[in-house]
């Protein structure tokens, strides 16, 4: 059992966007001091967090120093370099773990450790050769969604195929990189869920969202989700299944399909999750608290829901007029301070607090 | 009219303590950028801010650096020397002005501002002379309240007069500085109206809540007071009255009593104030966020409540154990990071969210 990091402490976290941001605030207000380490010179993260390093991952010596200003190192995104994460776990404990991290960063491995658990998946193929294309092709059919194995988020690294002729185009458009295909299934919705795990073995989840996608970028996620409670409650039960066969300690969030009773498992990410955004409007311990408590070895919040919220991203443009558009009272606003509005980039969040829960 | 500072700019705060802390975190939410100007080298609003300056209030060139990187100054205690304030506008508007801040800087003069406006308070007589002092014991009597004009905070500079004899050296244990002496008054509780007024004259009020002090200091706020509606309105108005009264810009203060249908006021604080920080988790957009909405030009939240919330400050050691003691889904947490716990300091606070607000 870990010992309780005490106020005074210092959080490392690797990446420096938006969720790095947000933990460093929960942190905060739990007393803890935090260090963001991102190879950007003015990582958002920075401006809330109690130091920053602007330095690349293969910069061993930053990396270093880095690991010796802090008492536990956790992270914003799965994709981090195996030689970083080498080194600075001989420095200090990494939370989520190792195993976590290797499962979700590699959409085959992921897929393999459900099928393992005996949990439901769309049908999916490994493509590393032009024969397992074919085969892949042949068995799961159009329409499927050819997807890179690694490095794929918010839509990117995946390509539609609608029709048999289209595969080889699809895969020579992703470089022949390994892929999986994953056939299309039908279903009424998609829900996630925000689930957290701490050293002890204690468990909690949010309540899951209701996710709606808009050009394969998260539009809004609503809480309560419009799901029978028994199918809710499932999820939850599979969620906290997968916590503890990782031996998790933080926050991880599912995504699943729903079909009348069915639950499929989408994917899975080791960290904080835009899904959960909603958590810091609708609960008293949100889920960047909450992430931050687990890995502190502070108890757990039971993840309880005073309010219910809908939650919407705020993509490209739309946060220009953010100010003036959500300035009513039942509306928190969230931006981010990225320096660039670009199309198709997170640049924000409102949760609508739209009623009580009960 | 105020111009809206966009995101990206940056907001001046002169000190650096959990007041400062929390308003650098809602800026941050807000994506603006924050600046704290303290004496201390490691003042907690620090490790929250984008950039910090550890310097003395009568280092010009400081203060002249400082001004230079802001675009708007507000802060967060009253008691900043004149000679500061007076450098710092020669560069950049200040909010709430100069007028609040010297009004409320006295308590002779706030007192007096108060009785122009026709508001009620408890009988009180300026103290600055051996004859003042026997005049005013004569006219209040006790049991009555000596209290410091300035420099007053959390009981501090206030002694308490329970019979005719211990006036002079009540004073003399103050060093015969410049006092108010203040007539005590039965009410039926405290209640305090934390307000909003922004540039073009907007003006929001959270619903007041109900205080109990302890030792001094505020021990908890509930929201709602348990006083009649027609009070808690007629509170609301009296706030607005006075903010207008101050051509106001940002998020003010008032304590007031309540005897049965009556008010009178105790005093004002011309910035955001311990007893709305339940607004944090009742509210969409809390006391923090409102403050720096009025000051950059964003509209005002409505100060809707979707919650009911009772607070209590963490004192000295109450802090110790708080990860353990409050991490039940119903508390949220907020500890300052002070590096030092010493008796009747304010360590943190916790927000029970009690139940939904309709």
């Amino acid at each position: 059992m870990t010992s309780r990091l005490k106020p005074g402490c210092t959080v490392g976290i690797l990446g420096g966007g938006q969720l790095g941001r947000m933990l460093a605030v929960a942190a905060s207000r739990l007393g803890l001091k935090t260090h963001v380490f991102d190879p950007a010179s003015n990582a958002i993260a920075g401006e809330v967090a109690s130091s920053v390093t602007a330095a690349s991952f293969d910069n061993e010596s930053a990396l270093t120093e880095f690991a010796q200003t802090i008492d536990v190192l956790t992270y914003e995104f799965e994709n981090i370099p195996v030689q970083a994460l080498d080194l600075l776990e001989s420095h200090c404990q990494i939370y989520p773990g190792r195993n976590a991290l290797s499962v979700s960063q590699d959409r085959l491995l992921e897929k393999q450790f459900m099928e393992r658990l005996g949990l439901r998946m769309a049908p999916f193929a490994n493509v590393e050769s032009d024969s397992e294309l074919a085969q892949a092709v042949s068995r799961i059919g159009p329409p499927s969604l050819l997807k890179t194995r690694r490095f794929g988020y918010d839509g990117k690294g995946q390509v539609r195929l609608t029709g048999d002729d289209q595969a080889v185009a699809a895969w020579d458009s992703v470089e022949r990189t390994p892929c999986v295909l994953e056939g299309m299934v039908d279903f009424d919705c998609e829900i996630s869920v925000i689930g957290a795990r701490c050293a002890s073995g204690a468990t909690a989840c949010f309540d899951p969202g209701e996710n709606v996608h808009r050009d394969g970028i998260l539009h809004t996620t609503t809480i309560p989700a419009c799901v029978r409670d028994s199918v809710l409650d499932r999820a939850k039960d599979i969620s906290i299944h997968i916590l503890n066969a990782l031996d998790y300690v933080g926050v991880l969030g599912v995504e699943m399909f729903v079909d009348g009773d069915d639950i499929l498992i989408n994917e899975i990410a080791p960290r904080v999750h835009n899904s959960g955004h909603w958590t810091q409007n609708g609960c008293a311990i949100d889920q960047f608290e909450q992430h931050i408590r687990a890995i502190c070895g502070w108890p757990l919040g039971d993840g309880a829901r005073h309010s219910d919220v809908v939650m919407t991203n705020l993509i490209g443009d739309e946060v220009l007029d953010a100010d003036v558009l959500y300035g009513n009272g039942t509306d928190s606003l969230h931006i981010y301070g990225k320096a660039d509005v670009r199309p198709g980039r997170k640049m924000g969040h409102v949760n609508r607090v739209v009623r009580s829960a009960d």
